[in-house]
């Protein structure tokens, strides 16, 4: 058997991790390493090369998801044009909450099997990456918002815990699947409520 | 061996859904019907005749948990001396937030391991007793507001799953455990946070 180069590999990594995403996503959260690798298409051999177990390959997709969030809010500069000349960072928070609801709901219905028991602010305590991050990102957005006067002076790790409860992917999942309610409504409604819940001030705009 | 009276049985089993509690308190969630029988002070015949899996005593568990929470709402009645002659339904909807607040102390740090991957309004959808309780007391707090005029028109069902959404355990634990924040300052930012996310009219005084 031949040894697989390197983009083979790369190649096999991201089709078993899309093998997660549809066996979460169908509610097979008991899988097994053969069952991911039937799923994706890939070699039983390789698949455990991969994954020794089914809680590292879960990890591997949580991880993906939460990586594809940080760059489509790396993708929202100050040079957006639908951030406005003024009231910028009520704009960047606005489209914030936008790509947010557009993610969740491509991985919020497979995410929801695999929430961490921890706290948010005990895995930012513990140094975990992806959730200093996503901290740091979200922080930087609130803390404009109190530069700005359009919110109080925040706490802002709790603050920050207060979106992200808010936003929580089995919300959008719940409201997405079990209401019926498109993207943008949801979007307007949990942008609505993390604005009030924090303070922000005047609110945030219809439409 | 002697038949267990019914009253032994039930003693049993309250022990066994307390060892359940302290297990996972600890974080030992993978445990298994003879270390559930052993911290329980339980035979293991017995535990496994109350619990074939450990599924079902962490289901046991968690039903309990949601009876002591509806049993602590029900005690706030309109004659309760911290409701007063004007503002009932504000103070009646405080109080259901600082009941919910001590009850999450109590089982908090447990019950975030075993949290559903269904949605509430899912999980409504599918007729599920406890989940159905709650509800119906939550959106009763919420109707008094907006009869009140102390709420705008809410989309009830919405509104109690934004309310349980911010008073997830998981939060509550993460403050107590890694902010050490007392009940109180629990109690009083989200209250706050949710009396902001629904627009209560005037917010929730301090204090």
């Amino acid at each position: 058997m031949a040894v697989n180069t390197r983009s083979d590999a790369q190649r096999s990594r991201v089709l078993l991790v899309d093998g997660v995403h549809t066996l979460l996503r169908t509610g097979r959260v008991g899988f097994s390493i053969p069952e991911l690798a039937a799923v994706s298409g890939v070699g039983v051999a390789t698949a455990y090369r991969h994954f020794p177990t089914p809680q590292d390959a879960m990890a591997a997709f949580h991880r993906r998801a939460i990586t594809q969030l940080l760059e489509a809010f790396s993708q929202i500069g100050p040079g957006d044009p639908n951030i406005g000349p003024r009231g910028d960072s009520l704009d960047r928070f606005r489209l914030f909450c936008a790509a947010w609801v557009e993610q969740s709901m491509q991985w919020g219905s497979a995410v929801r099997y695999i929430r961490s028991s921890s706290g948010f602010i005990e895995r930012l305590a513990g140094g975990d990456e992806a959730i200093t991050d996503l901290h740091d990102i979200l922080a930087g957005v609130l803390a404009a918002l109190v530069d700005d006067g359009r919110a109080p002076d925040l706490d802002i790790t709790y603050a920050v815990l207060l979106w992200i409860t808010i936003f929580d992917e089995r919300v959008v999942y719940d409201l997405a699947e079990h209401r019926r309610w498109s993207a943008a409504e949801i979007c307007e409604h949990l942008t609505r409520a993390v604005a009030g819940a924090l303070g922000v001030g005047g609110g945030v705009p219809r439409g």
